[in-house]
């Protein structure tokens, strides 16, 4: 344990920080009062509905909108041909929101309607009569590689991306040949979704001047910002605004950290119509019509000496792109991290292609390839420990990660608990103690960003604070709460810093016109980005504070301290006064002033360059789950008795949210370790709805214990790092570890249906 | 012209400040879509109405509101009985928001109901059974003073508020004795009432831990949430949030400028029902439940010497204050300016009395009693020239304050057109060509705060500003738009600041949460300290720019210029770049920054001590008004045929605006000069519709031209000074001198109605 601080209150006594306070909107939630985009009415507010391909591909050979425009109610109808040429969405811009010509997917928009009631533009939907000439479709990546498929865009005369997913750090050839064990496997990963309960939409309006205004569930109010800048200007309207407000949102999971067509279809309606336009998405929808993870085909071959120690790492990956590209095609960017840096491996190759198919297009979604690639690595990892015949947590220990390490890819590993985790779980979960039958227990480790991740030229996010004559704040910040609770991690931030209470301080947040830019909610980064943010202001606010309190009462300002609502002046309790009476006099004094205060932060990552190296985060979170499972072996079917999951999170700034976040990523990797799977048929969703959908529920609860480390992070706001996303990722792993040491059968497909279990046990038993 | 400056562009080129830019929300407001109160309806919202008293002066015996209770739809009956003790309104806090046991006006509320729909709520009005004992009432303010009047407020041992309105500057009756000649006259005025297009109203809302949400149709958001807070206070919700919210405002002058039981109930409504409750005044309610202009009785002596330079000025006063006090008691505070100040006059005294009456109780109204003491100085100041044989114009110009000047009350009068302003009038009406018969012309100065007015603690506002990756600004002003166009003044200031275009700029405005402190609407103060404050940010962001784009462009950061969106060196034409560029540039750097600055700006002015001495305002706005009218001898009527209104502004931000301004205003004082008054007989309003109050409206339209004289006064944003309330100031003694002038009869009391003109003219012909 070098360099490494496990002291919970490091320097100093927290008063909120570190306190397990409720949810500061938990009470305006559950008693229905928080206002969701669906909630929200506009004044002469139109319905938008939007018209999918009947095939996964096809040439459209004609659209008749006649009968449609003529339905009494309906405001407009918009094929392909109404979108202006340049409006094109995802990371390379190769997907209009109405398609025209051709579709490559099911999910392909080909008219869209806005209408006065959703009934009517339902209706109108109906009355569009289009005629197809279906195409034969491309709906496996690798055989969309060959060279001789389909191809989805034709101009394009290639199937695969051309992106440059493909390192080689050291020298993995020779570290194999010199290598005493090697292991080498395939495995596989399909398409998962978030399942927000509150689905996708957004609501769109202009202005007299064109400027617009949307509602949109999104985790990314700056950026989509520029996107509908961006359509705005493929419209003519150039040089004007849009403001995006962004409701209270019910999940977002990496769902919403792209703009889609039913917002910039809504856009172009609420232009055309002249009134407000929604489009809401409804269940079906929301699982036909937004993105899933990447499905992933993994090659992966490791080594290590005599003494464990590993020698090299060797990937290879095909991503099922869908018919268009989104973010989730820079998946293979974070991939590269627990790649190149979980646990200790000097010699690494990595070669990703992202593949267009007919499916569905996917994206982001919590961990971002990072649980796909965790899948392949530790459970090779476990494959790898029982060729060299070690045991499998002396095996991760001897590789693991430490404080002062710089990994191949150039990480910069600061404040790391890799070990202590592993240490946790080891105690928690009592690993070579299972003799009841099909019972097994499984463990597989984590690294994640924890200190923001720099994939656009700014990872920063602003913050502006003011204080009001009670001694109240309102800060207003770029950080984006989708539900995780990062207003309330801004609030205690705040509130510690500036001696109050988290219920003094108001979060203003996510609409463009007041709030400050933040290039989103999503690689974990929020408590430590936003968190700064905040924190950055605070400071500067305290600063005022002090400096106006040194002249009060007559001690340097340096020495004031701040608590329970007071500054004061710990040697001497006559020295001492209320915050706001303090703020009243300062304002109330001549040329007198209100506290505000403005700050910015961007983190001091860097952006990988085309060597794909660089240290992309300020920090980064650790975590080990270990899970007891016992195996039905006449079913197949997998209980999960007991799970533990450890998490450095630097420090534990709320530890009710932070369980929040453990519990709710356990339970989503859970989901995709054993159930969950939207089923693909030739590009077709079959089980849109969640009942044929298996998504863990309350049913399926499961005893999680999530013992806290605290490395206390020299960087981040208290010490904090970011824990959003780490809960999903060694999930898979550590279940299907498990489920070998129960019962001897390695699964390399998730999800890990009883069928595959059973389907392998028959296998094994020679059946 | 001693110090003046009278250069419309200073020092500099102007592209935005200067420029009739029209109102930035024109188009919304004329197709509808502004929103205001009136437009909002929030999810399960209940509607309130009030119950007013049905006498004057009456013991309230019983209440029986079981009947009203009971009928279905009714959430809540409130009576007095449900007001917290310490729940009061007003200036001194003598008015709870229900009164219980006595009423003393017909306004006074005995009840309030909160219904799920209007009319439920108007018949629970109904049901509600009160047995009153009627008591006499005192509706003459001047008989209210004398010793066995019945009282108001029996605790309280008089009529006559305890107010310190009481000066002498200089010795009075030594200069009345040194005078060669001495006028002494009395004046009155009566009710007259604001007559927003947009009636009052208020939402209060309260979250689940009892914070409250409230939207008002305020001037003054931060005073009333203090007066909020206070109530929440006296509710038993300590340590709670009050978030004052102001939809867009259709007028104020000045009867927004303190809060009223309507916006009270609503809280203790919404806090009773949890839920939502809306309480809309209609136009009958606007009329008798709003507050008026004080009524005055106007004792005037003043003399001057043989040369005709004024000797002394002697003013006495008794102000109708109503049964209950607002700001209105302190309008003598801005009486004593025109008093003390308008003109030299060395010697001066003033005592007000401020009475209780069973009338209704009045309030700020634009120029805050100026208008009652300029009706008396400036009718007098033609009667004073008469008896002294001077031409009036020569009179006035003989006594004209100077830059440079410090008045017996301690003005420090810096820029001053006053001179030019009476010069303007004098070209453009021709004052001795008056042949015809019943024609006659008129003239009248005035004296304004111009800059702040310091009433409070504080006379400060705060601004926050940011600016986009696209060159756009969002600045959050403390500042209240109620329709003046304060949010365009704030958008030119900071756009000639920065080289943007006015459309470049989005203000944020009137959201307590969002919005930095600001003490009101009121004293014409907004141009200058809401623009100073939204200047001194822009000049904040402005330093940071230069700081950038001198490393961009490699030349010193002060010779940056900014211009049409461009921020370039004047020297060479290569070194330019789009400012969107730029911050572009300063953001996607490495340790990029987003541009953001905060600014609170009090000017430097005094609260009167006292001795009722001291610079109240930063600088002072000056004006010449002249009118030529026609005097109908068969009928009494006036017509007003000509009418020039000069105003000093120090500069013209936007000279559309400042027209409208100046218009709007001579047309109030001229319904308050001629035709406007609010009828009462003991106490009760009896005109309360439009079409027995007579405002003056469109068909009424004078032809009125207005000569701005640019004074670029020294500490103005851009030289600009307040231009709200002076356009109403000196138009009743203008068109009263103007009266006498043509047919030789002074009214002295207002208006000045037919009836009126025609018993003068039959008393001077001896009928």
């Amino acid at each position: 344990m070098d360099n490494i601080e496990v002291t919970p209150n490091q320097d100093r006594e927290l008063s909120v920080v570190g306190k397990p306070i409720p949810k500061l909107d938990a009470a305006q939630k559950a008693m229905g009062r928080a206002e969701y985009i669906q909630d929200i009415k506009l004044p002469g507010m139109l319905y938008g509905k939007i018209l999918y391909s009947k095939f996964a591909n096809a040439n459209i050979v004609k659209i008749d909108t006649s009968k449609a425009k003529a339905l009494a109610g309906v405001h407009a109808v918009l094929t392909g041909e109404d979108v202006p040429k340049k409006m094109k969405m995802g990371f390379i811009k190769d997907n209009p929101p109405i398609k025209k010509g051709r579709v490559s997917s099911f999910r392909d928009e080909v008219a869209a309607v806005a209408a006065i009631s959703l009934d009517i533009a339902k209706k109108a939907l109906d009355l569009i009569e289009i005629e197809y000439e279906e195409l034969e479709g491309i709906f496996d990546p690798e055989k969309a590689m060959e060279k001789d498929s389909p191809l989805v865009h034709e101009h394009l005369k290639s199937n695969v991306l051309k992106m440059p997913w493909n390192i080689h750090y050291g020298d993995v050839e020779k570290a194999e040949k010199e290598s005493a064990f090697v292991v080498e496997d395939k495995f596989t990963t399909t398409w998962v979704t978030h399942c927000c309960m509150g689905t996708s939409g957004a609501i769109a309006l202009f202005d007299a001047a064109d400027n617009l205004t949307i509602y949109s569930n999104t985790q990314i109010p700056s950026l989509a910002q520029k996107d509908f800048l961006e359509s705005l200007k493929a419209m003519g309207l150039e040089n004007k605004r849009a403001r995006v407000i962004k409701p209270i949102i019910g999940g977002g999971f990496g769902s919403k950290l792209d703009t889609y067509a039913y917002e910039h279809i809504a856009i172009l309606l609420a232009h055309k119509c002249k009134k407000p336009v929604k489009i809401m998405f409804d269940r079906v929808e929301e699982f036909n019509a937004t993105s899933t993870r990447q499905p992933t085909v993994i090659y992966i071959k490791q080594g290590c000496d005599k003494n464990g120690r590993l020698t090299f790492r060797d990937m290879r990956m095909v991503l099922d792109n869908g018919a268009h590209t989104s973010w989730g095609a820079t998946t293979p960017s974070v991939m590269l991290m627990p790649i190149s840096s979980l646990y200790k491996v000097e010699n690494v190759k990595y070669n990703a292609k992202c593949v267009y198919t007919n499916n569905t297009y996917s994206q982001a979604m919590r961990g971002y390839g990072n649980p796909q690639a965790t899948f392949a690595i530790e459970s090779s990892m476990d494959i790898l420990a029982e060729k060299a015949g070690m045991d499998r947590i002396e095996f991760r220990k001897i590789n693991k990660n430490q404080s002062g390490d710089e990994t191949p890819q150039g990480l910069k590993i600061t404040s790391c608990g890799l070990e202590e985790c592993i240490d946790a779980v080891k105690e928690e979960l009592k690993f070579d103690n299972n003799s009841e039958k099909g019972v097994g227990t499984g463990i597989a480790s984590l690294i994640h960003v924890g200190g923001g991740a720099r994939i656009y030229g700014s990872d920063g996010c602003g913050a502006i604070l003011k204080m009001d004559d009670y001694g109240k704040v309102d800060i207003f910040t770029g950080g984006t709460d989708m539900g995780q609770g990062l207003d309330n991690i801004t609030a205690q931030i705040v509130a510690e810093e500036l001696g109050l209470l988290a219920e003094d301080i108001n979060v203003v947040h996510s609409d463009t016109d007041v709030c400050p830019w933040d290039v989103g909610a999503h690689a974990s980064r929020s408590t430590f980005v936003a968190g700064n943010a905040a924190l950055g202001a605070a400071k500067k606010v305290k600063k005022k504070i002090q400096e106006f309190a040194s002249k009060i009462l007559d001690v340097p300002a340096k020495d004031i301290k701040f608590k329970d609502r007071n500054v004061f002046f710990p040697g001497d309790p006559e020295k001492s006064m209320p915050i706001g009476k303090l703020l009243r006099k300062a304002h109330f004094s001549p040329n007198g002033t209100m506290l505000m205060a403005e700050n910015f932060y961007d983190p001091d990552n860097r952006n990988m360059g085309k060597d794909l190296k660089g240290n992309m985060s300020m920090t980064y979170s650790f975590g080990a789950h270990g899970v007891k499972v016992k195996v039905d072996e006449e079913t197949g079917k997998v209980e999960v008795l007991e799970y533990v999951a450890a998490h450095d999170v630097g420090r534990a700034i709320n530890p009710l949210l932070l369980e929040g976040q453990v519990y709710g990523g356990v339970v989503m990797g859970l989901g995709y370790a054993l159930t969950e799977e939207v089923v693909h048929q030739n590009g077709k969703n079959m089980n849109a709805n969640f009942r044929d959908y298996k998504l863990f529920t309350a049913k399926d609860a499961v005893k999680i214990k999530a013992p806290v480390i605290e490395t206390i992070d020299k960087d981040g706001p208290f010490g904090a790092k970011g824990i959003g996303e780490p809960g999903c990722v060694p999930t898979a792993p550590a279940v299907a570890n498990a489920i070998y040491d129960a019962v001897g059968v390695r699964i390399k497909d998730l999800p890990i249906t009883p069928e595959k279990v059973l389907a392998a046990l028959k296998e094994k038993k020679g059946d």
